[in-house]
């Protein structure tokens, strides 16, 4: 034992982000909640810049890190003043939940030093979601937090928003009263588990920034869990949401309990694959009773979001027999081959109701899996996935009914032109629920690439009003992702969620955009690294050809060197307009000479055109000589 | 001189893509012209899959490279056979030609061994544009070898095309005469100066493949002749349709002698670097003069396409003060000052009718430069980019009543809402002139992942109708590419010129994406690689985990490990699934039985709003408890 815990002594990594600095901002009402968020200072007397941050108290330089003890219960008070819930003895681990361990626990992994032996769940009768406070029009102290942390803690500003949101209806200041309202409504969701009070609560809805997650975890091939821990510490370091842990090899039960008790992002998982474990990986043998074991065992762990594959219904099954790709969802595949080896209905479409009071009792949200997704361009929005999306938006409105969170899993591999539908019937059929999709890919043909192509159909389906991107690494069908994929997949959708984000017309999203522009434009190459989303890798680039600390004030870089740089010539440009300003020399001056002289080109355009066209009909037609003609 | 010779002994990669083998298909018209492309073949009975190629001889198992030599100049007899040309004596090289350098060449790279010194123009009067034939009805062999191409040589099939096009008019099989007409019509290019025999014809417009330009070059601060020849090859190899050498350093021609020599793509230039080399980098100082006898020595060297950047007018320019990111093109700086500092109207401009005698009269294409594009996102779709657009428009027309080809640069930095506009505006204002845009950029937050930012762009771009995408690397803003980026650019911008293809509905798009899903969900590893843009990355990718050969058939990867991959359980479903419906159980084939439980699904998710609406209406409008109902 000794030498795997020593191996926790590796890796993750601690320490600010490169340029920026850990603040926290104190919600508006004057209740005394403390937001995280980090603010990177510029030289040259600009204002600092603040963004949001999902990398909690690892970037924060006073923080102490220890992973043994886990990180602060922060909203244990908050969860234990509503008086709803109750205190139990937590359920006993047992071998199979780490894949058959023994008592000596051989081949396993330490257990996490400091588990919470007692657990808490809800009063008889009692419904701790924040979607059933929000009905009740309470604002929790979760629904300030998100409000604060939406508005990156900024003031009222009124301010023209420019952009278009298909019929989103962001507004230009988030009140904690507007959280309650799209909680209400199930248009958002706060995935947070009570017996997750370590995590700092984030909202997931259509009218909010778009938001990431990263998938970590191990496989039977591959990893470990000093690996993964480290994994989910780096992904929200570069801006990861939420995080799944995907984990289908040994020691799920462990590597769950380590990295939920140090991680400040909601914590996602997909209980069948620990189910399917459980009974050694023969799907047939899954019962109701041991995926409800598996469901109350995670709760206590304190997962935050279920995938649930209820919308693989027997059904459906047949239907995807004709696909080029088949099923690619790991548990949709898993509940169509029990639906078909047992020939009746899938146990968790049956049972739904039933997971329904679970997730009551702890605050879990659905994440309404697509197990139907579409694998390749050619199965894109076939018959079996939108028969699944119809089950999925009749789900909906049943755990809507127990006033439970609900978020639905979208595709997969999308052409272009057929990606708008997906976000049009989903708003339609699940009730305007949170969408939350796996890019999409656009094209099949580039393994190796898939983070872009994925992050091409995520910028996409974003803008239109998904409101989370799960990420795809550039390891995609091709094996598991390394700590770097994981990094390149997380910046890849921090900038596909931001770009949708600037095409919606948020209001605090160009404020970013027009700081760094500022900085490339004046040559503060320091400024321009630490603004942008990789400050390391950013200067690292630069450096490669132009290493010298002198060269972070050039008016150049080796693109084109100091005579060629349009920058720099730019401004000598626009400091000579100004002097010329200043003459007597009127006209140069004159914005009307320039509009002018714009549209007399545009006038000239539209003539050539005419001309273009009588031309073709003084030749009767015949100026581009139909085939007839040619000899 | 010895070393510098030996250097070229290095490295530009020869030898087929991994899996692929090269082709020469012969025209359908009999006439005898073979033109290049690649097959993939494939394991398992499966038919082999053709892509189009534009690496050249190169990948060529059968070719002879010796780039001393150049390569063979296959279109010389073409354009003799016009009858329409005159061999006259090339004009002298000068010394401020590459960087002033002196009679004993020091400090300069080896002359191209074997330049031309006769060169070819029109005849007195004549003009040998393919626009001039095209609008004469004449198909030339250029014109039927971009027909083949287009279709990658494949018969006649009618297939039912599905995509959205935006209104383009992509025709299910390209014949000569379409060919013919959309060149007459200006709505594409075949770019391909008489002076570069060597290359294989191309079309760049939007009823043909979306197509996608590298960008090489030195600058002063780095690289060198025998690194930009390798990465012309390197960068074609991996899909790049035309090359643009953007050299502003030293030995300016010389380096683009050895590039046009041994290039099969078209290459394109910016005229105005090297004239401002050739004034000492003063751009006050450059005249019409300096300016046309650069364009008549890259003509004669067989430059392709010219960027001219005629729209930045003396009127346009303040527009640009008020910006974040000013002017960031290159080429618009470099006029921007000129007219300011002189106070006159652009030299391009007023002497516009001028250059359109020189591009006659080699069968050079306008590449209408974007001088004022925006470089930010705060600078999108101004009032300065689209006055310069209007003029580009007026050009257009102009150029046109002199049958010279055109295409039109665009942006830039622009945020996704706003890209639909650039389409739209100049399809209008000039013309259905090609569009070639750069990017765009839909954010500026991510350098270091600009290929990315922009790769999500120029997707979109593309798919409305672009016609020609211009890379962007990871080394964007931060300096000169290497040939590692070089790559990356590629790829990112093959797999989006692609998905635009899928999603215009082109007919020949989808073969790749289903072929290759077809191997994934095989298990036929190595098909999916040799499918893939990136063969040697997809490989290396799963290896990583899986090295070993058995790995290549097996039926799982790293990822999920073999109890969990969602492909080889489908398969198990998939025989299960047909097992069955050879029992007597019948409503397994029952397509109406999954049809009808979706349906019921449907109603009932429709029936779940309903009640969700009447609630809200019951309890007054109050369901969502609006503010001033709350605690």
């Amino acid at each position: 034992m000794a030498d795997i815990n020593s191996k926790f002594d590796i890796g993750v990594t601690t320490g600010p982000i490169r340029g920026s600095r850990k603040v926290h901002i104190g919600a508006k009402s004057g209740s005394g909640i403390q937001v995280a968020m980090r603010e990177i200072d510029l030289e040259g007397g600009e204002p600092s810049v603040r963004v949001y941050d999902t990398s909690g108290p690892y970037t924060d330089a006073n923080a102490t890190i220890d992973i043994r003890a886990g990180l602060e219960q922060k909203r244990r008070e908050w969860i234990l003043a509503r008086g709803d819930v109750e205190e139990y003895d937590a359920r006993e681990v047992k071998p199979e939940d780490n894949g058959q361990l023994g008592p000596d626990r051989s081949g396993g992994v330490p257990a996490f030093p400091n588990v919470h032996k007692r657990v808490l769940r809800a009063k008889p009768g009692a419904n701790v979601s924040q979607m059933h406070y929000a009905r009740q029009g309470i604002i929790t102290p979760e629904m300030e937090y998100v409000a604060e942390r939406e508005n990156l803690g900024r003031e009222y500003i009124r301010r023209e928003i420019e952009g278009n949101s298909w019929g989103a209806e962001i507004p230009e200041y988030v009140t904690p009263e507007f959280v309650r309202d799209e909680l209400a409504r199930g248009r958002a969701i706060i995935p947070n588990n009570i017996n997750h009070p370590e995590s700092e609560p984030m909202a997931i809805g259509r009218n909010f920034l778009v938001k990431i997650n990263a998938n970590i975890g191990n496989s039977a091939v591959a990893s470990d869990v000093a690996a993964e821990v480290d994994k989910m510490v780096w992904s929200i370091r570069w801006g990861a949401d939420t995080v799944m842990d995907l984990s289908t090899g040994r020691n799920i039960h462990d590597t769950r309990e380590w990295i939920i008790r140090n991680s400040p992002v909601p914590i996602g998982t997909v209980p069948i694959y620990q189910a399917l474990e459980k009974v050694g990986g023969v799907a047939e043998d899954l019962t109701w009773e041991i995926f409800r074991d598996t469901l109350i065992e995670q709760a206590e762990q304190g997962v935050d979001y279920f995938t649930i594959h209820a919308g693989v219904r027997l059904p459906y099954v047949p239907m995807a027999a004709k696909r080029v790709t088949g099923i690619v969802s790991r548990g949709g595949s898993i509940m169509a081959k029990w639906c078909l080896a047992h020939h009746k209905e899938s146990f968790l479409y049956e049972h739904f109701d039933d997971i329904t009071e679970i997730m009551k009792a702890y605050d879990i949200a659905y994440s309404l899996g697509d197990g139907l997704r579409p694998g390749s361009i050619a199965d894109a929005n076939d018959e079996a996935q939108f028969a699944e999306l119809y089950t999925l938006g009749e789900l909906t409105h049943r755990a809507w009914k127990s006033d439970v969170q609900v978020m639905i899993e979208g595709p997969g591999h999308v052409p272009m032109h057929k990606i708008k539908e997906n976000m049009t019937k989903q708003l339609e059929v699940c009730g305007e629920a949170p969408f939350y999709t796996l890019g999409p890919l656009v094209t099949d043909i580039a393994p190796g690439y898939d983070h872009i192509t994925s992050g091409i159909g995520a910028a996409q389906i974003g803008w239109y009003g998904t409101a989370m991107l799960c990420y795809v690494t550039p390891k995609e069908h091709l094996g598991l992702p390394d700590r770097d994929d994981v990094k390149v997949g997380v910046v890849t959708y921090k900038l596909a969620a931001h770009a949708a984000d600037l095409a919606k017309g948020h209001p605090a999203a160009q404020v970013r955009d027009d700081a760094l522009s500022k900085a490339r434009f004046e040559f503060r190459w320091r400024d321009q690294f630490n603004l942008s989303l990789d400050p390391d890798t950013a200067e690292e680039f630069h450096d490669q050809t132009l290493p010298a600390e002198g060269a972070k004030t050039a008016h150049f870089c080796s693109m084109c060197g100091p005579k060629f740089c349009s920058m720099k010539i730019s401004q000598e440009v626009r400091d000579f307009a100004s002097k010329q300003n200043q003459s007597a020399d009127g006209f140069l001056e004159s914005e009307k000479w320039g509009a002018d002289t714009a549209e007399a080109s545009r006038k000239a355009a539209e003539q050539g055109m005419r001309e273009m066209s009588e031309l073709y009909k003084a030749k009767g037609d015949k100026l581009y000589l139909p085939e007839e003609e040619t000899e």
